[in-house]
């Protein structure tokens, strides 16, 4: 990107967010500093901050946009096949875990921390991932799954949320010989098995 | 306890250590001072940091201590039916995080946060929790489950913590009309629904 790019305010912001999300993949949330948006842009500090007022509102401006990716990567299919629907939710979130690694753990680190805007960022996805496989979800899926759609089976659905967090990324930090196929397949049968039955 | 009541320094850094973990039940890690524990052990602010030379000291020597009674709280019963050991170890999680709740949800989540040696309290205190699981069945008790110890599973009972984790903090903040016993029994279950049957 070239100062001499002609863009409205509102692409340019949309630019330099993207290239945030892209640097987050390597890098923790702490190691995303303005200076190294400035220089991977190629534009100066100074109007970085016309842009981003402060290294807080940059920061969560870019967790806002890499935790609606994940939603969106993540989004159920249209199959038919509820199981096969989760499948290919899980691959996706994987995949996205993988390719993001660095920033990701730093996300869930610093949401989980003490910032009450990042932890509700993190919250409201973390609600909108696992909410939307009920919502995805049919009368007839459920009963083809033997659910019902209840507090306890909304509970256990958000702890299972936690769960696939958690072996997600210990995974991606030592494999310990499991391939990703059977990664998830081992985290889409806990959500199948964990879930309480009428 | 009394400035005057004779005790070793190890005595009395160690009533220290209990007030502070009983006072930690009520108020999170920031609210926990060491203003706080002089006012309320009666001694001065001077005294208290011969005991403990920093905040930050004070905060990981109640944060080890407050782990180590979580472990201890929950250590599995003599019970030979592996599945009664389980409910009656997460009951007393249950119980502990119940009453424990303030601090519990701070340690949590300073420990997900930035600070590395909180962190590796809870990471040891986490494995502690579920590996004991294995440590305490028998090879006929794996069998009677439908078990084996391999890789997978040991990462899918690492993640079942997380859930048990996220689970219990959700519900002690919104119980939703979930019974504890009901509770319990959810997440207990659980366990044995998401393992990967061999």
């Amino acid at each position: 990107m070239s100062a001499r790019t002609r863009l409205t305010p509102e692409a340019r912001r949309e630019q330099l967010l993207e290239l945030g999300v892209r640097m987050l993949a390597t890098r923790s949330l702490e190691e995303l500093s303005i200076d190294a948006l400035a220089e991977e842009a190629g534009i100066s500090r100074g109007l970085l901050y016309h842009y981003f007022r402060t290294k807080a509102d940059f920061h969560e401006a870019v967790v806002e946009r890499a935790a609606a990716d994940v939603v969106r990567l993540t989004a159920p299919s249209g199959d038919p096949d509820p199981l096969v629907r989760l499948l290919s939710s899980v691959r996706a979130y994987v995949d996205y875990v993988e390719t993001n690694q660095a920033g990701y753990t730093s996300l869930v680190q610093r949401a989980a921390g003490g910032n009450d805007r990042l932890r509700e960022i993190y919250e409201t996805t973390r609600a909108a991932l696992t909410d939307r496989i009920f919502d995805a979800a049919s009368p007839e899926d459920l009963v083809a799954l033997g659910l019902v759609d209840d507090a306890a089976t909304r509970l256990m659905v958000r702890g299972w949320g936690a769960l696939v967090e958690d072996v997600v990324l210990a995974w991606v930090r030592a494999p310990a010989g499991i391939s990703k196929d059977e990664l998830i397949t081992l985290v889409t049968n806990a959500l199948v098995g964990l879930l309480p039955r009428p």
